[in-house]
């Protein structure tokens, strides 16, 4: 397979990878089809129809191009946070600005601080701009903060990834102890707050928009995929002072965003009761993934998310293999962390019923299966 | 407006800035709406019907994230054009692949051939990625394919870009002179080949799909936001070898399509009836910009393209005038060349009768303005 002879040094390093094999795939490599789709922590309880009915009228305004300057989006989004429209900047999902702000700060060799079997995109975007990575063990199923802090200040990091909720554990911090170590990191370390999961989290665990607003190296980012239910539209924002809003129009794909999908999250921002209603549901779909693990067995981890962490008690192998089983005998497509000591878990997404019936059916046969092998 | 203190060198010098103010923009700042909507070369008679249906019919699935693979899409450009998918890759319209090829080609300091007034994105990515443009003269109204060979063994660069079709001007050259110059290039040298407009080509314009497939360093970049009518959806593809198609994989947003714009995509290759219909309809109105604009002493340029280039006989400030005039008096977006000696040009894209007759109102009204002052 010949390639170009010439790509930069860095390029030619790198792997042709995807951070995650998604569920189609699967589906192609074991030729049978995901029955229950509950791995990607996508939301099956969908977008609000008044959503569905705002996409299908943008449509017809497809052939245009969608507003560089995505004022609308800014617009409804700044009165819905109650901040001005110049602390945002308008992605094409939250992976898109990682990879921008990964590039707005990370030259060949810098020190990027996360932890150890966090986000995996966010690494991807690292290793592609030539950052090294730096790794903060979870401590207790959460992320370090004053490990995160003694590891920033050790390395001199110009960045630090931190997820509340975290991903893939389900975990949060309450929001003074994360406002605390925004404050004490150094001026020139940026903090990439990831907030996906930020309207599944229960009070007092996400700080007030004024908490950062005035500090240019807190960006936090907020997403459309989760909670609105919009994965498959690609709508992420990031909140920070102007100043550091700014730096991604230095270098973002200014007519990147899909104008449906941009309407789409307009809607979603006013359908106040839609999303109360799928909040609800997605507490009540975490409450019955925990009783049928628990049936089974297993432990389910206290989870701020759309999803749960589930401690198989045994180790990354047996996880692995409930993880296989689950697909490979019953078409339910979950995932798991990537490393130990969190992948002696297996990480399922809520969704609705009908998934769970699945789910309830399907676990203590795959148990059972593993029992006898 | 304070900024986050530690960017790189590279981000810290660049602008913020936008690549093209879009029309949104220019009905904030003037205060009226846009009547006439032809100056983004977008297409005002819209996708198929059958795409819309499909769109549709995609939305209820958008809660899921798009296959990372584009399997589906991939497949079905492999059939529509009669090349293996692993000569294929996809991206959120070709400017994120220019991006792309940008960033895997280029380290600060390296040379990129251009020519001086081509696509003004692909050189925002050429500044974000520290290159050095060097640019070379339009040679009547045409891309020089030998100056731009010159310049490429002169300052051994390892990227020339050339659009055929071109933008801003509207011109093309034969398939012959497009596959000798790929040909006399070094394989040190990666040519993007953008055919944004290849669609609307005369025949003998275009090289066969097999002229470049075993030739590594040329990478083709094609759209479905021109002839197919689907700007705002962001769907892009670029073709080459399977491995210089793969160096995609190492750094691209591998979740970043829009679940409904890959469904619309497919339904829009096989609706070959529909594109026929609007390739008749592009050329009718390329006609009728010619003919208005030639009944009011202006010369239209041959075009290739879903736009004509018009010569207004006089400098950039009487152009600029004319664009300006069409949407401040009349709500006529259009656009121009940004440098000479091509911006003694204006730029009108085709579209619909109901826009032609705002402009046959509407220009010669603006003359007549403009020669009295």
């Amino acid at each position: 397979m010949s390639a170009f002879s010439r790509f930069t040094p860095l390029a030619a390093s790198l792997p042709s990878t995807v951070p995650f094999v998604g569920p189609e795939a699967i589906e192609r490599q074991r030729g049978r089809p995901v029955l229950a789709r509950i791995g990607a922590n996508e939301s099956g309880f969908g977008p609000a129809p008044s959503v569905l009915t705002a996409m299908a009228e943008a449509a017809h305004g497809i052939w245009k191009y969608n507003d560089p300057e995505n004022y609308d989006l800014k617009q409804a989004l700044a009165v819905h946070l109650g901040i001005a429209a110049q602390n945002l900047a308008i992605g094409e999902g939250i992976d898109s600005l990682l990879g921008q702000i990964v590039r707005l700060v990370i030259d060949p060799g810098a020190a990027v601080v996360t932890s150890f079997g966090a986000y995996p995109t966010f690494n991807f975007h690292v290793a592609g701009h030539g950052g090294r990575l730096v790794t903060v063990p979870y401590a207790g199923d959460r992320e370090d903060l004053d490990g995160l802090l003694e590891m920033v200040r050790r390395e001199d990091a110009p960045l630090v990834y931190f997820a509340n909720p975290d991903n893939p554990m389900g975990s949060w911090w309450d929001a003074e102890s994360v406002i605390a170590f925004a404050r004490a990191l150094p001026e020139t370390c940026l903090l990439v707050l990831d907030e996906a999961y930020g309207e599944t989290a229960p009070f007092g665990a996400i700080p007030p928009l004024d908490a950062f607003i005035n500090m240019p190296n807190v960006i936090r980012t907020r997403t459309f995929s989760k909670a609105y239910g919009l994965a498959g539209a690609r709508v992420g924002y990031a909140i920070s002072t102007p100043g550091t809003a700014q730096a991604f129009d230095k270098i973002r794909n200014h007519f990147g965003m899909n104008r449906m999908a941009t309407a789409g999250a307009i809607a979603a921002l006013k359908d106040k009761d839609y999303l109360a209603q799928v909040l609800a549901q997605i507490s009540a779909s975490r409450d019955r993934i925990s009783t049928i693990v628990g049936q089974n067995g297993l432990v389910a981890l206290p989870s701020a998310t759309n999803f749960v962490a589930i401690d198989c008690g045994r180790d990354a192998t047996y996880a692995r293999a409930i993880v296989d089983r689950l697909m490979a005998d019953h078409g339910i497509f979950i995932r798991m962390p990537g490393v130990a000591p969190l992948n002696r878990c297996i990480r399922i997404s809520t969704g609705p019923e009908s998934d769970m019936v699945l789910l309830e059916e399907a676990l203590p046969a795959v148990l059972k299966a593993l029992a006898t092998l």
